[in-house]
């Protein structure tokens, strides 16, 4: 009954740039095309794969909001482009702190988002006037290095895995959510590509099933076989000792390490601890928010209750039952054995230690 | 954005058997009708209330297997019923065994459906012949145990809450899984009554989603207001403080205390241990499987991978990709702060206890 395949595995392949990494990377959902931006609409996949012309500020926001477009990482990106948008259609500096405003608003968990905007936003004043191909060079920059980046923590979490281990991941953290490649999803792939992984399973990840409709495609994509799991089935699945790791992305990542990510993030890292199942956090150092000491401060999106009483525009639940609809959790610092990011890797993470990998 | 309403708690009432409990307990799953089992069809809940009228064996072995009735204790008492059919049609001995069998291969897990079907088999078995009207006798007595059972259970559970406590149920265990008034849900209505609770929060239960469908509908049906979370946001949940109890049913429970339950029941059990809300599982103690020293060798229902990659009819998952779907899993006894039964409450469970608390 169970799915995974017997194949990877067995022997500990050491971490080798020489690994090519291309065939596990084929997917690109957002495309700069000259005077608008092009975002794979994720929420019609795996049906459809229909693509969404943005050619304003409102219209990425909201992409960025309806979640067209997610992924932390994925967002950014997007919202530099959102700002260069921005700049081609007005060349009065108000109007693009109104576009960064607009585009930050849409979702507030996530630091890349902020974090790309407001370092175009930045920029533009530092240079005095809005000027189209400078942030355009900028957004395609961001682009760029977040794809590097994946690659590199891709590599710097593959070699944390002992090769024949299980992985469990949460959400989705690929190519989709990402310039290319992903961070969790990215540690996926090259441990795959490295023949390290014996197993790889998938949450479903309600209430918008990133895991089975988005990362189970993705991986199918690239060849990697993912078993689907429901979300209530991550302690059972421990139990049986096929996963050793659990590896998933963050949106925020407090100085001491706590990680908000997915909701669902936390109660699966409890159950790692209790099964002895180690946890990774795979994240670019833009998620790090160095200026939060602790997870406590972290704003938690909340979402429409019809999320969880509607699935796929049918009411699940009865009219007039309401719901709770928090879409990210902070799991504690003390939780997680890796926190990777392109700048290296912190284990056991203690305060401080995040401040110091990064700093210049 | 929390929905669950203020109202009821604070104030510490003391079990009563004073409490009229009838306003919650208006609804009642199966009906025998004298030549045919109707059954209220739990798969159209809540969208459609409409009933499925069984005239065989096979087809009350069918709707345990498809789930038009489920829950432990209600899938006990249709079987009996199925073994009434079985007696109307043949007065042959071995067709009782054949259908016996029928009976209890329809969902394996469950402990109270082989229970009750082999109860009437052994009755009929020493009585020497057929006797429907014997067998009816002995079925409308284990419907009727359990709906006084689950009254009790629910008075003795609800003592173990204190006044003003949160609680959070996972699965349906109400009077849609039982006879009426429900073993958790029965616990949640008692203390409900007793204006014990500040809020009742029920998790969707994916993959069949009873908690959207069938437990916020049963307490809506009863006026006790529900908050809907979805399966991965307990963790969060308890890290606000809002629930003090996990309160859950049970399909098996070994001598030991260690509990098979709804797949999640486990997963949330070591969330709640971490953050210091108490579990609860409530069951009646034909659940109680001595002969099983501990949870190891519980069967585990595999189910179909389609429930997983599908949702409503409509795939959720792209076509070719694989799932793995235990349906159950077993929460350790280390992991329970009290098991109760109609007998009475075990708290902290230790090898031995439950055997003394049935022994005649």
């Amino acid at each position: 009954m169970l799915c995974a395949p017997a194949g990877h595995g067995a022997n500990r392949t050491p971490v080798s740039a020489m690994t090519n990494y291309d065939q596990y990377d084929s997917l690109r959902p957002i495309e700069w095309r000259g005077d608008h931006l092009r975002l794979l609409d994720q929420r019609l996949l795996p049906a459809t794969v229909a693509w969404l012309d943005c050619r304003s500020v409102t219209e990425v926001a909201d992409a960025i909001h309806a979640l067209a477009v997610r992924g932390a990482p994925a967002i950014g990106i997007a919202g530099a482009y959102g700002m260069v948008l921005a700049a081609q259609a007005s060349s009065d500096p108000a109007d693009l702190v109104t576009a960064a405003q607009t585009l930050v608003q849409a979702r507030p968990t996530a630091v890349n988002l902020a974090w790309a905007v407001q370092g175009l936003l930045a920029s533009a004043q530092s240079e005095g006037h809005v000027d189209p191909a400078a942030l355009l060079l900028r957004a395609q920059s961001i682009e760029r290095e977040d794809l590097a980046a994946n690659r590199h923590m891709g590599e710097l979490g593959a070699a944390q895995i002992t090769g024949g281990s299980g992985v469990l991941t949460h959400c989705n953290t690929g190519s989709l959510a990402t310039a290319g490649f992903g961070t969790a999803l990215g540690v996926i792939r090259a441990a795959w590509a490295q023949q390290r992984l014996s197993a790889v399973f998938a949450t479903e990840t309600r209430p918008w099933l990133q895991g089975a409709r988005l990362t189970a495609w993705e991986l199918q994509q690239d060849g990697i076989p993912a078993t689907l799991i429901a979300d209530s089935a991550g302690a059972h699945l421990m139990s049986t000792g096929r996963v050793q790791w659990l590896v998933v992305g963050a949106d925020r990542i407090a100085a001491n390490g706590d990680t908000a990510n997915k909701i669902g993030t936390c109660q699966l890292a409890i159950a790692a601890r209790h099964y002895g199942v180690k946890v990774m956090v795979v994240a670019p150092s833009s998620t790090v928010d160095l200026a939060m000491a602790n997870g406590r401060d972290i704003e938690i999106e909340l979402r429409d209750e019809a999320e969880i009483t509607r699935l796929g525009g049918q009411p699940t639940a009865a009219p007039g039952v309401r719901a709770w609809n928090p879409v990210f959790d902070v799991t504690p610092a003390g939780l997680i054995d890796a926190i990777v990011t392109e700048r290296g890797v912190v284990e056991q993470p203690a305060p401080g230690a995040l401040a110091q990998l990064l700093s210049p």
